[in-house]
């Protein structure tokens, strides 16, 4: 199995984690999104995904984009341990809490979007940071309030999930950022519970072949 | 059955086609989301859905927000006609087709991220509807290359999926948005295919009880 995959990438962190939580070995491939005018651009990485985004999974002649289908793949697949509860209604909360954030957060403050303002928007970089922290104050406040319901230990009840999967590196990317979490209980609390698995230390983006310092 | 929808937002359109395609009974309740400060924002709204967007689907103690994350809990509890192929890696691409749509272009161009744009960023409207043109191009270019491998009829082969209900919302969208389809022959050939299916008319922004001319 292969992960091309960029350490800061919040997307690829996701399908890090689950590929460690099954674990399931797998090879890193960097692609460097600013080294080389974005290696994501390239030819040969174009061809494996036309929206020139990372992650992708390969294994054989299996490739796919787009992280949460290819976690969704990973759990079919290889079923142990579950990311997503037995019963249908409770798959679809974890599937929403993970789409909350996959859907209306992390797009749009995703290292293209930020090009679009610094480039043609020719926004300050003041304006640059306001717009990353409004999204995550307006996608945080949310979350808190639904997870102040549905949470145990981790987003869902206590077992992790894909909802775990998609908050822990939307929480590094809020902290890269200066976001502060003392508004956020519940966040913080998940957070820091799901840095005591192994599988979530292993796939962070300092602990990446291609990280940089 | 109820389904929280204001007429012209994709999100409550891909709902309304998965319901019809199920051909399961529902009600609309109209939410607009620009009249009276956004009626999505008041405090009943809210309390359904703390992100304060539609759609949110109702049932008896059902409530749920995040349109992929309904139609994934429809399709388990109402199997007939299958959304996804029962195959894990032909899934695994319907998937990624609509999280395509659904993350990576439609978070860009929703109504709150333009309001933005125009009010806090205070961009022309020359401005807003080059950066909704941008990202539908990048978007579109993608998943034409993406189509090009995989369509027969519809977006995967010659059912009707996930990909599909989430395109022609899209596609909607980007006519409205003057974004010509002459460079997106399998997106606009699968469009019209769409349309020949009563879901997927009936399911339509002009037909619904709060369209407006």
């Amino acid at each position: 199995m292969k992960l091309h995959s960029y350490w800061r990438s919040s997307a690829a962190y996701r399908v890090r984690i689950a590929l460690h939580l099954k674990q399931l070995g797998f090879e890193t491939i960097p692609v460097h999104l600013l080294r080389d005018g974005g290696q994501q651009h390239h030819i040969d990485f174009q061809q494996r995904n036309p929206s020139e985004l990372v992650p992708v999974f390969e294994d054989d002649d299996v490739m796919l984009n787009q992280s949460l289908a290819i976690i969704e793949y990973l759990d079919e697949t290889y079923p142990a341990p579950a990311l997503l509860p037995k019963a249908s209604l409770a798959r679809a909360h974890v599937r929403a809490m993970a789409l909350d954030i996959a859907c209306d957060i992390h797009p749009l403050n995703n290292l293209r979007v930020l090009q679009y303002l610094t480039g043609p928007l020719a926004l300050t970089e003041q304006q640059k940071l306001a717009w990353i922290q409004h999204w995550l104050a307006v996608g945080f406040t949310a979350l808190e309030q639904r997870l102040a319901l549905s949470a145990g230990q981790y987003c869902y009840g206590d077992s992790v999930s894909l909802a775990d999967i998609c908050l822990v590196p939307q929480v590094y990317n809020a902290l890269r950022f200066n976001v502060s979490l003392q508004p956020y209980p519940n966040i913080s609390r998940i957070y820091q519970h799901c840095q005591q698995l192994a599988a979530f230390v292993l796939a962070a983006p300092e602990q990446q072949p291609d990280a940089e310092r």
